[in-house]
Order: structure tokens, then C-alpha cells, then sequence
């Protein structure tokens, strides 16, 4: 991770990197996410990572309120602990939607799949994109990006 | 990057985050987005990055069609090259966008800044939603995640 920016800094998106810009960490998120992987061997078997390697990314992940600890125990076994993804973790789908769309569109696959997101409500299939307050959506070549302060402040 | 996931891989976000998992190359994109920033020197001073890292990082998102070498000349020097957004590029401004409202949310800063997206043609602010073809928008805690083949055979 870049040295001199993540969690001090004053950008959101360096804030965000500093927790999920790592290949690795997006994919556990993406288990969790899409295949309701819990358990240190479903992430381990599914993803093919070394054991040490995904021991680190749960720790880091439960360390930056991602994901929480739980135990579990099967029949006849000692308590174990999986892995579930908090709140902060589920705000995650828009970072994982994001990458999931820019994939499908631009790196495209002949046996491509992809996440899709259903409104538990109702079953309706949701889109990430950009939208205004007035509910028109906006292609990402139409629009223009600048920066601004969070919080502003009112006087 | 994982080994036996990225280019290959059927999974969309694996081929997403085999070019872009990785938090420098996505701080490239976002001072490109959000600055402006085009030239080389622009990049080292706006991130504090090794040349020898930046110039690698370029040179991998010229290759994966993110960017485009360009050739410019100021008043009495040599052509140089600078480095400008492709369509491919731009459309990371989902993935930018994504990660800046999670870090506004999840990783709050009292000077935070975050990427603003206006649509170029009113001036209207755009916000990154998950949205239902009605126009309904739904927040993450209220969608249920699964994957599909991108390609839905026809018979």
C-alpha cells in the first residue's frame, strides 16, 4: 500500500484502498458476498489461497470491521470460528458491483459470470450506476469529476 | 495478484481486479479522473510515487487499454508523452465512485474529500446507487447477491 496515503488521508478512495485495494481481500469479500462462504476452507478451496496467506486477509479483515468472528460447532467437533461480512462489509457490494461491471464490460469472457443483486423485497434484479436526484441515470462518458469536501461546513 | 484466477478466469471481478488490484494503479486512475493529471511528473508529485513504480504502473494500464500514450511539446523541448483515459478508463469511474462512498461511510475523515460525478450536459449532481429498470433505488442491506452467466444463451 502506497506509504503516504491511506487512513490519515483526506481522500475517501485512498481511505477505502488502504483496507480493500488488495486483489486478494476483494475476492474473500466476493465469496462472502456471492457464494456465502464462512468457513476458513470454503474461502481456502474456492479461492485456491495459501492457508497463511488467507489467515492474514481474515485477521486484516476483522481488524478493519469488515468481516466478524462467530463460533460454530459440527457434531462432535470443538468450536470453530467463521468468517461473516458486518454491515460495513455488505456496503462492500457497490465497490464488488463496480468491479463486476466494469469486468463484464470491458475485459468480456465467453463463459463470463457475474453477481447480479436482487431487491429482497420484491426479487427485481438491481444496476449499479450513476443517478441523479431527479432519477435519470447517467452514462460514466457523460459525466465530468471533480473533488469536494465531505462535510461542508454551514454558516 | 492470485495466481489462478485474473485473465482467464470466467468470474468478472477476477478479470476486473487482474488489471486493477492494486491500490497505485487505481490512484493513477483517480488523479487522471479527478485532477486532470496527464503527465508523468504530474502523477509523481500529486501521489509521492517512486518513478521507477509510476512508470511501471503506466505502462501496465497502457497495456490493458486504460490509458493512451499521447504526444505533447512545450515551447522549446522535445516531444514528451502523456498519458490520457481511454473509454475503458472512464468507465472505472464506477469503480472510483464505489470506493470513495464506502470510504466517506465506512472510514470517515473531518477533511475528507471524495470524487463528485455531474452530469456534463445539466450540471446535476449524480450519485452511485444500485437501481432497479423501474428506478427504484435500493440500498445494499436490502439486496440478496448471486451469479449468472453474462450470456444467456438464446434457444
Amino acid at each position: 500500500m502506497p506509504k503516504n496515503l491511506g487512513k490519515d488521508s483526506t481522500c475517501s478512495i485512498a481511505r477505502a484502498l488502504d483496507v480493500v485495494g488488495d486483489a486478494w481481500t476483494l475476492l474473500i469479500v466476493r465469496d462472502a458476498m456471492i457464494k456465502g462462504s464462512t468457513r476458513f476452507q470454503e474461502f481456502r478451496d474456492g479461492l485456491g489461497i495459501a492457508p497463511n496467506i488467507l489467515a492474514k486477509r481474515l485477521s486484516a479483515l476483522v481488524d478493519a470491521g469488515i468481516m466478524a468472528r462467530r463460533g460454530y460447532r459440527e457434531e462432535g467437533a470443538r468450536v470453530r470460528e467463521e468468517y461473516v461480512l458486518t454491515e460495513s462489509g455488505h456496503g462492500l457490494s457497490l465497490v464488488v458491483g463496480a468491479l463486476a461491471a466494469w469486468g463484464r464490460t470491458h475485459r468480456p469472457h465467453p463463459d463470463g459470470i457475474s453477481p447480479r443483486f436482487v431487491a429482497e423485497r420484491t426479487g427485481v434484479e438491481a444496476e449499479l450506476a450513476f443517478v441523479t436526484p431527479d432519477g435519470e441515470l447517467v452514462s460514466p462518458s457523460e459525466l465530468s469529476a471533480g473533488s469536494t469536501l465531505d462535510l461542508r461546513s454551514v454558516s
